[in-house]
């Protein structure tokens, strides 16, 4: 039966503000006491990506070309809508502390306090030719089986 | 324990074929009895806004920019593909017009009338400077915690 | 009571990289034993055209329009970022390839055989001019009430 207690999340998405949505309902759950999976994938692991390039072993061309393109963490994420080149998540940004809202950095601190379990998807991590040396620290490493498990306890399950 | 009639959405997307589906599912949820719940966040208050420019108070100068520049209600909204500089938006209601399909418009007052709760998310006005006055009547005003409430009671949840 | 033996997706986008997470979850879940619905709408519907031009008849000037530009199968789709005019998305096979990922024809095929229910959106086929003729074998037709009789059978329903 559906536990009410857990809730699970694809962030499949690496857009600034898919991200900071994805972490606002973590944290609100698991303020609340739910026990919360974040399963990263595709262009979400980039919110993973530690900002400092990182020296990894066995990247094909064509990995290193995506690892050099995409952004490297929270702090490179662009929106989804009024982007303007990157001005517009220093904007977004600038807003946000004057509302008093925490930044994703803040966010992604206080979910890893919180328990929240964050998980790299491996088999995108392969594509994208992520390895776990460029990645933050806590997060566990998995494929669709584990969110699947995961996903069959939670009684609220988001694709973002 | 779910209960079969009752269903969530996050609208995060402010596109307009995005809101079109999540209205089309709110709709065809309420009319098959169950209680539905709309919570709009980031882009998707957009969708709630008032076709003309409302006079507000206490707007910093970056979020009278964010105002000006994001759409003002279901009528200005855009396509996620095959915009065209607004011209795909028009082309899409000509053919749902053909195909009798009800219009956004139609299928926001079909919901209202449904009784689908409509919550618009604090935190995002907050942030995109979006004032209660800007908003269409009938809404409510929550945040994150109050979503997670009606999630927990609801057996479909889905984020669009 | 939600049943952990099922699973419905929406597919409503109808890039790449979004319908390879879909699939992948799709068959990951039917391999585990669960019955899997997908239901695709609006651009997802891309996903299921068949990669030649079919004859077609009773298409209004504007349907043609579209079903001339949008994407003819899983082989013409286009990446959410990186896209780089097509070019995105042959490098992503190539790595997929490299690292023994199956090609999105190959999950398409499998969740087939393995018997996940692929319903076709009748109103957007209706509303973007696609006829039955067009998409690939094997798949229902059916509108959101079918979805959503899906969904209260099911306990995680995600839309993509």
């Amino acid at each position: 039966m559906a536990d009410t207690t857990k809730k699970t999340m694809i962030v499949f998405s690496g857009e600034l503000d898919r991200v900071l949505a994805a972490l606002v309902i973590a944290n609100g759950a698991a303020a609340m006491g739910d026990e919360v999976t974040m399963f990263f994938t595709f262009w979400g692991l980039n919110a993973l990506r530690q900002p400092k390039k990182q020296k990894t072993k066995g990247k094909t061309v064509l990995q290193q070309m995506f690892g050099h393109m995409m952004p490297r963490g929270p702090g490179r994420l662009t929106l989804s809508h009024m982007n303007f080149g990157g001005v517009g998540p220093q904007l977004m940004r600038q807003v946000m502390r004057q509302q008093n809202v925490s930044s994703i950095e803040e966010l992604m601190a206080t979910a890893q306090e919180q328990g929240v379990k964050m998980i790299a998807c491996t088999m995108s991590m392969d594509v994208m030719g992520l390895k776990r040396e460029e990645l933050i620290d806590g997060l566990e490493f998995a494929g669709v089986a584990t969110y699947l498990g995961a996903a069959d306890d939670a009684n609220v399950n988001l694709f973002i």
